[in-house]
């Protein structure tokens, strides 16, 4: 079509035929399948902008100077093409110089020499950073993205088309960005047969049995997806793993991988089975003190790196939930971490070793264990060990006070691990924005050294001076057309990145923007989705586990309520555990007349969470066994608030589908569809959450519903009937 | 950008600033993503024809005339609408009336009175056939479709579409087509959490978790498919089932997706597993002649048609490979199938009856069980009971002889059962069109009532006469973006369907139109395309299983060479029990000597398989064990010939390479390149194939190979040493 345009234009210019071309041309274009928006774009959806912004975006877009001498180069010079060209409407002109104002100069000062004036204020943007200027080159205008590295550039280029994405002006610029914590990670729990253990988006993405000849093109879409938030590292294969992992097979096919994702400065680690030396290694053994097994994992290194030269490092489940560890041999965490630490070394890989780890004995409240194992070891981890820390105690559930080990291993770098996969969060047509979980999180403030001491300056390192240090984000990412499950789960993936990068930044402004790449950046559309965001995070606690109830989910599937769940195997994977409701309350007694575990949080905040008149009331059921007729801040009681709680939930959820019932029309079809459909499921289901707990509790509180209050339609047993032997993700 | 034009052309016709207005329009155009050929259309794939036939089918395609009362009717104008609008690049008019020459008429007498003077001409063709004609209507020169019902119509509308998409003129019309198979029935192999056994193209479409409220667009697509091709049932559950199948929480899910395909004339089917009587009916026993138990599945059937009305029936495997059945009570086949029949008949249900059966004993040669264990029992099957028969007495390999049953109980419909899923054929990369296997066995001559009772016409019911008639495919569909895996697997689920339609079609005939919907109408491509298809299912064989050998795939997972596993539980699953190579000879004796298999069948075939002088070489090693020596057609002995026939199937790949690299270009990039790898891992695993096989028979045959022939690259224990733990499918 191109060429019939050109050689009619060349040679009839402006007479009627045009219009019959016209036309056609429109015809065609109708009759062309439209590009499905079905989210498989993610927030790089370059769709045009609309028509009164253009201009201005075109007059500052007019070329475009990047160098594609590497591979780093290629990415960004080709993103910038794609998304500028989607964007405005039109490619960019490519250029060695700007020879126009209102071009775009992208490089490094080695790649670009135009840029080595710049060099002195690259100081300090390190190996990852960049900065955006508005400046003049070649004695033109230009909006300049300068680094010292190629990554830096990529990642400033991303940052440049966000800008445009969200419509942010082009005039004036002057930003630096460096990213606050080093190593930024996706935490993949894929078994090598495409199963994903709580994964609701679909099998694996890793078509391990095609690998490494077959390189799915969505390889690079996810290395890009990732490369434009910041996240630098995945490791591929879940912390439950199979040792086959690190057999010469697989270690090919990591290979592969890693060639599609190096260009993006994604590297490659893997999950290490601890007794691999025995089951791929013919040891005898896998204890960390013996020389041979040393001698095993050295040797495996040198193999993987021989493989994949700048792969990353492991990431280590031990003696938790029944994976082996060095606890097998009598010997600690530390030990079992420092022998590969040991063997990764040399290569400059770490060990990402985990505190999620809770004994098979059952000698205290969960809660406390992973600090009881692990602060004795502090100081004694190598350098190139992370500690890999949930952000709560017992287990990603809807909310948690922050983990007691924050704050309490100053020697040792203590990694977050989220999760953005939604185990305990009604699973993916639950629209529940994680961002403001993360924030509270990242902004609990430990007072290890005193007010201010928060978790975030934990993970960035700096209240204790660590150069090593990370995040984990468990992934949602899987098959699915939209990557997450659903489109509002991809938010979810995006704002696990920007956090890693900046631990700081805010839960609103991400989804601000989030929503303006992914939707529209018509503020009568923003607004509405981001303030359906913010508060669907409070909603999903209010329904499912309101005032610091938690593990009230079915067993194993963790899907819908099970607060009635007792028996099995032990204890602390059963719900009486930990809502503990009887005739007289309900609540976990954690304070110094029950297990004491607010005894690991500083004494400050020891203090808050102990004091029943001064804990938060949103964990007040985590920290406290609390009477029924107990009076709550609102001056209701304990029973009458918990059930108003369960039914602001419910109410939050038909408000967002009011919300998202007036956007059809300026939202596409395709996904405001699913949208609405999955809002209405979880609308039925945070009901069914609310009946089914409020017609459980009842039977301890034997009170009244509070006037207002519906009583459960069906009763208890009804609810305990309901059996989901197939609920996705439940490792079967 | 409709409205943009339409106002530019009205004020300013024909003027200089049209030019930009177009150029405008080109470059959004070109910034548009592109509708990616990544294989999710099928064969429904309506891009622009080439200009040169574009005007001829626009004059005969000048309106629509085609009522939509019914969810059928709109199914079908729908359908033309998007075919009509993306192959002439622009919709079709819509009309009450043909006004103009040129009309394109659908619908039946009841629907459209234009076509009340047709009613005779539709005589014969059922409730699913149609005619296409060039005639006459109001007056109008138009091409109609008409049929009795508005299914037929919907077919017709399809296969007028089709003749567009291929090429075909449109005057002079005159075509009448009806179904010569009743029930054409897909088989997914799915389990209720999404792992397709045997499946290769990614997990189960069913999104059983989110059913029965998320109906995902792709089941509406999946729906169009399939009536595309005439497939008409679709049974959603893997015949190795849960009984929870049956319960009403998955009732209530196959019913929302019995919703979205009524109306494109799809059934769906359950798989019932013989003892859920006891599994989740409560029951003691599951004795198919104990009245609680016949009681327990009347009222399962009675509850199914109130959920699905129009529900249509049970597919069972029984007493097989584990499975239970009737036999655990001493009942027979038949008691079991006229159980569960006597439940379906009053609401005019069926019961498709799998033989693939054998005994947990092994008292016999495999091939001979199913024979024994039905054969007696011809005649003693409900009116409603098909039973499923394999083409092949073993399993689904590269190429068998018909199966014995196959002629062999006159007095019961017996319904083909094919494969559409690669199970025994190098999984999704291996490019393997099954026409000329399912040709070759539908042809075959059973001499059961004198030459010409072929398999097709047992199956369609003429040889017979009987009225119940079906043929099974087992599905080769998964969430891969292309559906089935690669882009040429999608040709094996189209031509399963046009063969169930008409069992005697041609597969050369089949595969030049799917090629020309597929890829191209240009002759440059589809010649070469259909040539390399047509030779593939030969080349397979010669790469795997030549000149008869079978089931020497690796255990479990069937995926590469496997000919020496033994031992195990069973002597029927290793491939040392079908080979049987020994210092003398190889080859498995199923004569009067040997295992006897081939007095299963009538007495000119058995004369022909049993004597190694007419024995077709193809199945010489199936029939018989044969000397080193032996002189081959060829002149050369067995064992030169077996190693050049290995060398042929590698060959034929590497032309197919060839072949396809010289259509870069004429198809596109995304589809071209995926293929192109997939060929060269086919490349990769035939010569695996042949020189494993090679390297292992010769340490029987202890011959030195043939001239030319090379020797394998690695030892043997080096093939045996590969071990492929986690290869898709096998069922865990």
């Amino acid at each position: 079509m191109i060429s019939i345009a050109r050689s009619a234009s060349a040679k009839h210019p402006a007479r009627p035929g045009l219009l019959g071309l016209l036309a056609l041309l429109l015809t065609w274009l109708l009759a062309l399948p439209a590009a499905a928006e079905d989210g498989y774009d993610l927030w790089l959806r370059y769709r045009p902008l609309p028509a009164p912004v253009l201009k201005q975006y075109r007059d500052q877009g007019t070329q475009l100077v990047a160098p594609a001498d590497t591979a780093t180069q290629r990415a960004a010079r080709d993103e910038l093409v794609r998304g500028l060209s989607g964007l405005l409407g039109r490619a960019p002109a490519l250029a060695a110089q700007a020879r126009r104002d209102g071009a775009i100069v992208v490089g490094t000062p080695a790649s670009l020499p135009q840029l080595a004036a710049l060099q002195g204020e690259l100081e300090g943007l390190g190996e990852e950073g960049y900065l955006i200027r508005s400046t003049r080159i070649d004695g033109r205008a230009a909006t300049v993205v300068a680094a010292n590295t190629d990554m830096g550039a990529l990642y400033g280029s991303f940052h440049l088309l966000r800008l445009v994405q969200t419509g942010q002006p082009l005039a004036g610029l002057d930003l630096r960005e460096a990213p606050k914590v080093k190593v930024r990670v996706l935490n993949h729990w894929d078994n090598l047969d495409r199963y994903v253990e709580r994964g609701y988006a679909g099998e694996s993405i890793w078509d391990w049995h095609k690998l490494p000849d077959w390189l799915d093109p969505r390889y690079t879409d996810y290395a890009r997806a990732n490369a434009s938030v910041g996240i630098n590292g995945t490791v591929l294969n879940n912390v439950n793993t199979s040792a086959l992992a690190l057999t010469p097979m697989y270690l090919e096919k990591a290979a592969a991988l890693a060639s599609v994702f190096r260009p993006y400065g994604i590297k490659v680690y893997l999950s290490a089975r601890f007794s691999a030396p025995i089951e791929i290694g013919g040891l005898a053994t896998a204890d960390p003190l013996d020389p041979a097994v040393r001698q095993w994992w050295k040797d495996k290194a040198d193999e993987i790196y021989r493989t994949i030269p700048d792969f990353g490092g492991f990431l280590v489940k031990a003696n938790s939930e029944g994976q082996p560890g060095p606890q097998d041999y009598g010997r600690s965490h530390a030990d079992g971490a420092n022998m590969l630490a040991e063997a990764l070394a040399p290569h400059g890989g770490i060990v990402m070793w985990r505190a999620f780890v809770y004994s098979h004995e059952e000698p205290d409240d969960r809660h406390k264990q992973a600090y009881n194992e692990f602060v004795p070891h502090d100081g004694r981890f190598a350098d190139n060990v992370l500690v890999q820390v949930k952000n709560g105690a017992i287990d990603f559930q809807p909310r948690e006070p922050f983990h007691p080990l924050f704050g309490a291993m100053p020697r040792t770098p203590l990694m977050m691990e989220f999760q953005i996969t939604k185990e305990y969060l009604g699973f993916a047509t639950h629209l529940v924005y994680l961002g403001p979980l993360y924030e509270e999180a990242l902004r609990a403030d430990t007072h290890a050294r005193g007010p201010g001491s928060t978790v975030a300056k934990i993970v960035d390192g700096s209240l204790e001076g660590h150069a090593l240090t990370g995040m984990a984000g468990v992934a949602n990412i899987g098959v699915d057309r939209n990557w997450s499950g659903s489109h509002f789960d991809q938010a979810n993936w995006y704002v696990f990145g920007r956090m890693a990068w900046d631990p700081h930044a805010g839960a609103e402004d991400i989804a601000r923007d989030w929503a303006r790449m992914t939707f529209s950046t018509d503020p009568a559309v923003v607004e509405p989705v981001v303030s359906m965001m913010m508060g669907s995070h409070q909603a999903v606690v209010d329904y499912m586990t309101p005032l610091g109830l938690h593990h009230l989910m079915g067993r194993g599937h963790h899907y819908g309520p099970g607060p009635w769940v007792e028996g099995g195997p032990r204890a602390d994977w059963t719900s009486v555990y930990y809502h503990r409701a009887d005739a007289r309350g309900i609540g976990f007694d954690r304070t110094a007349s029950g297990s004491n575990a607010v005894g690991q949080y500083a004494p400050p905040v020891a203090a808050q969470f102990g004091n029943l008149d001064t804990v938060p009331e949103e964990f007040l059921l985590w920290f406290h066994h609390v009477p029924w007729d107990h009076r709550m801040a609102s001056g209701r009681s304990l029973w009458d608030e918990l059930v108003l709680r369960y039914d602001r939930g419910v109410d939050y959820v038909r408000g967002m589908r009011r919300t998202w019932a007036a956007l059809e029309g300026k939202v596409d079809t395709e996904r405001h569809h699913q949208v609405a459909v999955f809002l209405g499921i979880q609308e039925k289901e945070a009901k069914w959450w609310r009946d089914a707990s409020i017609a459980y509790f009842q039977t301890f509180s034997q009170r009244p519903l509070p006037e207002g209050a519906a009583p459960p339609p069906h009763g208890l047993e009804y609810y305990k009937s309901l059996q989901f032997p197939y609920a996705p993700g439940d490792g079967k």
